[in-house]
């Protein structure tokens, strides 16, 4: 086994022990992207010097007893909508072309100072816009979508090349490409962790979070995320909890809310097989299942849309209009459409995002767990644009990925997808559990005790 | 001395103590209002009935050792937006004609069990949505302006028609009349009074408050009306704090901030003189003066403007379209107005709040309260409708009577007004006290100290 393919549990154990030292397990990651970022086109930079030089500082440190934590010389990359000082930020934009930030995010200190190492910036659908990811390639299989907008994320994790990522959540996008490619991906809940320094796509919806290879592994990550900051204005002071989950698998006293409509609705029959099969893995470890209605489902997409489309333009209000014909055609397109949406129609949306949280939270008083799919269906062949169900009713290929991660963003609840199996052409399921505000804890101990049963998927092979 | 005119700390220390019955003070309180009704015109509805019976379960309470607190057998009259189960909430419109409210509002359903006796229902500006509540003269003068929008209640106070009233405040609606009547009006902090059951004007700078004769018996109300309400999303689970003041009037250690820009441009030199004066008794009582900067000026009226008229027209969008014509032609044309705003323009003054919010918090650190003038003029003619400063530029009473107090409802900082004086015209001049979030205490601590210096106006005489 190289080092690069140590979960971020493993390598931490390792670096702790002196098994490995940061220097090696940088190195071969370093080598690792060499071999398969030519095939999976997962970075947008990547950041060989940075890394080694603060893999010799870790190596240094362990070495004269100043550990610092379970991050200490580990291999990370960041989504390139965040900043880190010295980098272009380049949202995989020409809209960016010669940026450089001045300094960190929130979110890239704080990894830094738990002793990371950045290997690289990762692709993402351009300014967090689309859900495919187009320069990327999913990491199980060349011919198919990486998923977005986190594309860049979750490739570069399921293919070795990074032993964690960040990405950015504001419909599905930390979700969606973590199922597609076969990781672990966590939406925490709204304000949990600061987006100060992060490219937003639309604030209202906007979360950063973990992509990781195990759910242990999205914990160590948020853990080193999670603090107040003021610089971002949805920043909560939420009290200090430890979301490591612990060693056992038992869930007894555990809630599981299985959705009785919405989240099996039009969804592939191998990833409900698959999903369904996990729910009752969760009940064979003790949890205890619950049918449970899904509120207000007939609001997500216009409530989705009314917000996002909006806040998006708003926030590149003067850059579309200095340089319209540097944006991509997809993303051009919506900007511009945003700017011909009136109030009345965000405020309707605002409203029935309200309604809808407060509905939620009655629903969750029920449960303490949601599980369901993550996307209905698994990663589609490049190019392809629509998917028709077996109702007859033709789907978008975006709006299908978006459809059952959407509702976290909505209500702000921290949703976590996980792998539960590959469907017959080998691509992987996802499934999504979704907690209660803050109750990140319960989502990830379900998630791991799931995982410990033995299901977790190995590193995709590169050609 | 009659019973109506005690404050709501006399009268309650009376009605403990046995000196006065609810039913005496009730009574008192009801033939005032039959005597000054007719030339004020303050109430929608007298509720005679109610306030009788509630004053009978109140006197056998306290008889019989069931004493409930402070507010217990006072004659209150609320703002005709609160609902109040079985009475019409008519909002001073023809729009309501025929309503009639299902169950009370929070604050409704939390003065009745304080034992408060409703004496009847005050007019407002049509929905709020004005400064002025044209069917209402001001309590001083007939031929001047009531000041709105919360109108009604600061004229009922200030003539004996009720020991308290509640208002609203979108921006300014209880400062501003309470200023031009020469009564005491208490703005809270946003989300520490829930709004649940009152009719919204611009629910992210809706608040709801007391009007008074004394800072004192401010806090007294407000103390009954603060705790979470989850029906109001943006109440908050503030820590309980004890509003109330001290006897003392030391204020030794308190720090108060004198703007050097905004609050003191284009004010009527009679006001600013009265205010100043104000201030330096406040040093007197042994605070320290401190020169503060008020940040984002210029951007007050677009943020006001900007959130609050498409969250109105959002408000009242069936209505204006099923019956557009039973809207006063002055709130009907900004309803129309609204509904031509775009998403962009309303994201434009949320953000601006934000910045707006983060850099009043940073002046605050400087200090505990801000002390400026809570409008530039006293109560106008009646039928005026614009003012000519002294630089010679010209503006609307409207935007005169807002434009000092639409910061507090941006930022959401508490704002207490109190009359420091009379123009030469006998006329009331306010003061606003402003603090930091949550700061109730300290506003109320200054006011109360200043009041105790023997400044507070009497009872106005009606003819």
């Amino acid at each position: 086994m190289q080092p690069y393919e140590l979960t971020v549990a493993e390598a931490a154990e390792a670096v702790r022990t002196g098994q490995v030292s940061p220097v090696e397990l940088v190195e071969s990651t370093l080598e690792r992207i060499a071999q398969v970022e030519p095939h999976l086109r997962a970075f947008t930079i990547v950041t060989a010097d940075r890394a080694r030089a603060a893999a010799r500082r870790a190596e240094t440190e362990v070495a004269g007893d100043a550990y610092r934590g379970p991050l200490h010389g580990i291999p990370a990359a960041l989504k390139d909508l965040i900043d880190v000082a010295g980098l272009a930020t380049s949202a995989s934009s020409r809209v960016r072309a010669g940026h450089r930030a001045e300094s960190d995010s929130t979110v890239a200190a704080r990894l830094a100072s738990a002793g990371a190492a950045l290997v690289g910036k990762t692709h993402t659908h351009e300014f967090a816009y689309g859900l495919i990811t187009p320069q990327t390639v999913n990491a199980r299989n060349p011919a198919r979508v990486a998923g977005g907008s986190s594309g860049g994320s979750a490739v570069a994790v399921a293919a070795g090349a990074a032993a964690f990522a960040l990405g950015t959540d504001t419909g599905g996008s930390i979700r969606v490409p973590a199922a597609l490619n076969g990781v672990v991906g966590l939406k925490p809940t709204y304000g949990l962790v600061p987006r100060h320094g992060v490219t937003s796509l639309a604030w209202s919806l906007d979360h950063v979070g973990p992509l990781t290879r195990t759910v242990e592994d999205a914990a160590l990550v948020l853990a080193a995320l999670v603090g107040h900051d003021p610089r971002d204005p949805a920043s909560v002071a939420a009290p200090a909890v430890d979301h490591r989950p612990g060693p056992g698998t038992d869930l007894t006293g555990l809630r599981v809310g299985v959705p009785g409509n919405y989240y099996f609705d039009r969804v592939d029959p191998e990833v409900e097989a698959a999903v369904r099969r996990a729910i009752g893995r969760l009940e064979e470890l003790g949890a205890r299942l619950v049918d449970v209605e899904i509120p207000m489902t007939r609001y997500v997409r216009a409530t989705q849309w009314g917000l996002m489309v909006p806040e998006a333009s708003a926030y590149h209000e003067r850059t579309l209009r200095a340089v319209p014909d540097l944006y991509g055609a997809d993303v051009r397109v919506l900007l511009e459409a945003g700017e011909l949406m009136t109030a009345g129609d965000y405020l309707r949306a605002q409203r029935a995002r309200t309604l809808m949280r407060q509905a939620w939270q009655d629903m969750l008083e029920a449960v303490d767990v949601i599980a369901a799919p993550t996307v209905p269906l698994t990663a589609v062949e490049t190019g392809r644009t629509s998917v028709t169900w077996g109702d007859g009713s033709v789907e978008s290929v975006s709006d299908a990925y978006v459809r059952l991660s959407a509702p976290a963003n909505l209500t702000g609840v921290p949703a976590l997808s996980l792998p539960v199996g590959l469907d017959p052409a080998g691509l992987p399921i996802g499934m999504q559990l979704m907690g209660r505000p803050f109750g990140e804890a319960a989502v990830l101990r379900a998630g791991h005790a799931y995982e410990r049963t033995g299901t977790a998927l190995g590193l995709a092979s590169v050609p």
